[in-house]
């Protein structure tokens, strides 16, 4: 009986395999909607782009520009590319940016009424220094440019200002509550030296009251002014704005940070060649380089793996392009975009012709649609063919939009490339980002692959259809 | 200066608070769109479900059916639908069944060739106890019910059965793959137990191999054959398969469950009576009981306080309803569903009528539509009307299909009410159900607010328009 069972149940698995095997390496490419339907299948049965997140943050980790780390993440993605059966993968060089935290910067309330205590702080990419002792001053809460303005030198120089508008919960679309906050610390801190100001603390871009600093870029003027800018996490912003209430306040910054020289690093690449027009060149990618903190695993490895799946998918599932599709993990999205800018000077040089770019780099949620923008003269023409696509896609939850794409591919858009932003669900988006929360942890692996999928059906479409 | 700035702060402080103020309480609703824009915006901005889930998760935890800890919910809930300005709240009584886990249940591999050790494990809701010494026999794997039948009595009897068929990954909708599998744990325990089978184990229901079991109810049969059923974690299911290829396994199995005498237990609701048409009601509800284990945050907690923030969303923001709007917290829908019941016979018996009943019991992820079903007599026309609003939503990613809605509020059905499912996104759902890990941490704010916001705009809409 037991043997009866063992010879049956083996054959059932057999053929359960053989089923799925079968299924995998027979798809009518013909039929748009079984394919898509197969690469979703494929994409989360087979998937590789977790485990790949999982080496890229767990065994590598950050990977700020110029930083070691960002090699061994260039390397490890390049020897994968390398082994999946591509037609070819390489590193493009390209000199980037080098900058450093330094020692953990301080940035102390000193005696005020609740006395001295200290604030939860990151300095942000490319802040200066305050030099070995560093800096203490009166502080002053600041809620927009308008009112920075109105104060003036005379209200803000020889200040430590506190730009504190709060990242609206109320605003739907997160990325828009974060567009309408991330001025402040972007361009602020410069505006503010500019006045005088000698140091800045910006409150972090979330809509949560959490209790760890997010980082970011903040505008780094060649020329000058610039001054130690930092952010602070909106729990002791919210504190710090309650204390300002009950009389002035001062606070200590300190910080070692500085911008070193400039360093060899890489853009990764690899490619399958088109099989009737291999001219024709369509491109995925995500950007490589992440902040100095957590383990850049939303922003961005989800979109380098995301993309190096893409191929994966696409030649483990038998499909030969028409065009050649090449899967571009940037460099330096972070501090510089000298990456995105040095693969449009290439591909511009080498007179190659990039048809459409898709980045993904909103993290690794479920998918919920693509963005589309390019140069005036293609949009409307290009941006139609695609969006006819959408009954295909829309089955699972996808929309097309007019919208942002990408910073590493934006550079394409004036060699007239049909630019495509990954759209993923953001409601989680800015708990993580550019913090120490952004963790390979916080990823959830069905939801990459989802996104993964959405990806490689689009990029089947327009592969087999052109623009 | 530093005066003229502060004066200036405050000033432009007291303007940002009232501006948001006036906001909320000056909403023209005649005008869908920007209501709907509201409704979100106070919703994310004040909306209290959050903190309501996190008493009932972190203050009160686990509440099967029966227990004391379901009284305090439901004491919980009803106070705070109590205080937030509705016409009325009210406990209505319902008997529930009462199963009880007992000791930690216990299932041992014994001298296999891999030794003896103890698979994760945990009984199934309405489960027999094993006795207090436990069963031991030899356990076979089994992946369907047609292989069950096949083998027959001659090849279960004595043995305890192990139903190994996984719930598929490659199925991009997750509530599809775990209908394709969860015969399993319902019905085939009790198949095999008909064929003479003295224990049964079954692989948990999730995409993911993890290392916790997800419990769920089982089908209990009054007049017998019952079988003790376990699910065990999809790695332990994932192993023994493996140690079965090698030969024979036998499989030790102790649970001291048992099923008490029926208890006192209430369905708690919360009202708002319309200002034109209040015999014409509108339900929005999700059950309040859970299992015995983790803290019922997504299953279904968070259907819980998001019909509640329904309530106090429309309540808050000045909108008095032309129609009765109840929210409906349901007694044991996880293993009797006599809650749901009592509310369907209690409606009938009043001959009140319900135009149309929400349900949110899938999670409290980020919205992406309603589902709808109804009797055949009013279907058609009622989706038809319902789904005008679709427009309106469309922003907001939602979209509105025929399908499944609730558990809880299918006995209305006979009653021609409009049924309505709330659907969450549910790629991460079975990461959590039914298991430890459901807990108040798996649960994002934003998409909890978004989800109840969701509800919200419906429900104003079909109050507004009427069914």
């Amino acid at each position: 009986m037991t043997v009866f069972f063992k010879i049956n149940s083996s054959l059932i698995f057999i053929l359960l395999i053989s089923a799925s095997t079968l299924r995998a390496q027979k798809v009518d490419f013909s039929n748009d909607t079984t394919t898509v339907e197969a690469i979703y299948q494929y994409t989360l049965t087979n998937g590789k782009c977790y485990d790949w997140l999982d080496y890229l943050c767990n065994k590598i980790g950050a990977r700020l520009s110029g930083t070691p780390a960002y090699l061994a993440a260039a390397e490890y993605t390049r020897q994968v590319l390398d082994t999946i059966g591509l037609d070819s993968a390489w590193l493009q060089p390209v000199t980037v940016p080098h900058w450093e935290r330094g020692e953990k910067e301080i940035a102390r309330v000193v005696n005020s009424s609740r006395g001295s205590y200290d604030l939860r702080v990151l300095a942000l990419g490319s802040s200066v220094a305050t030099g070995e002792k560093g800096i203490q001053a009166e502080i002053i809460e600041i809620l927009s440019n308008e009112q920075l303005q109105q104060l003036g030198q005379k209200g803000v120089k020889g200040k430590i200002v506190f730009f504190n508008r709060p990242m609206e919960r109320g605003i739907v679309r997160t990325m828009s509550a974060y567009g309408r906050a991330v001025d402040q610390r972007y361009s602020m801190p410069t505006e503010a030296a500019k006045l005088g100001s000698i140091g800045a603390i910006v409150r972090s871009m979330t809509t949560k009251i959490d209790t760890f600093p997010h980082t970011g870029g903040t505008q780094y003027l060649p020329a000058g002014p610039n001054i130690p800018a930092f952010a602070v996490c909106t729990k002791d912003a919210e504190n710090l704005s309650d204390l300002l209430k009950s009389g002035p306040v001062s606070v200590y910054m300190r910080s070692t940070s500085k911008m070193l020289s400039d360093k060899p690093s890489y853009n990764v690449i690899g490619e399958i060649k088109g099989s009737e027009f291999p001219d024709e060149i369509i491109i995925i990618g995500g950007h490589l380089d992440s902040w100095d903190i957590g383990q850049g695993a939303h922003d961005d490895g989800t979109g380098c793996v995301q993309s190096m799946q893409v191929l994966h998918t696409l030649q483990s599932m038998g499909y030969k392009p028409k065009r050649t599709i090449r899967c571009v993990l940037f460099s330096n999205e972070e501090n510089g975009l000298r990456g995105g800018t040095e693969y449009a000077a290439q591909a511009k040089s080498k007179g190659e012709i990039h048809i459409a770019a898709l980045e993904s780099d909103s993290g690794g949620f479920t998918p919920r649609g693509f963005n589309f923008e390019g140069h005036p003269d293609i949009f409307v023409e290009k941006f139609k063919k695609t969006a006819a696509f959408v009954d295909i896609l829309a089955p699972y939850g996808l929309s097309f939009n007019p919208g942002g794409s990408g910073a590493d591919i934006s550079p394409l858009k004036e060699q007239k490339t049909l630019l495509i932003g990954f759209q993923p669900d953001l409601h989680r988006y800015f708990d993580y980002h550019h913090t120490e929360a952004d963790v390979f942890s916080a990823v959830n692996q069905r939801e990459l692959e989802m996104g993964a999928a959405s990806m490689t059906a689009l990029i089947f479409l327009i592969d087999k259809y052109g623009l």
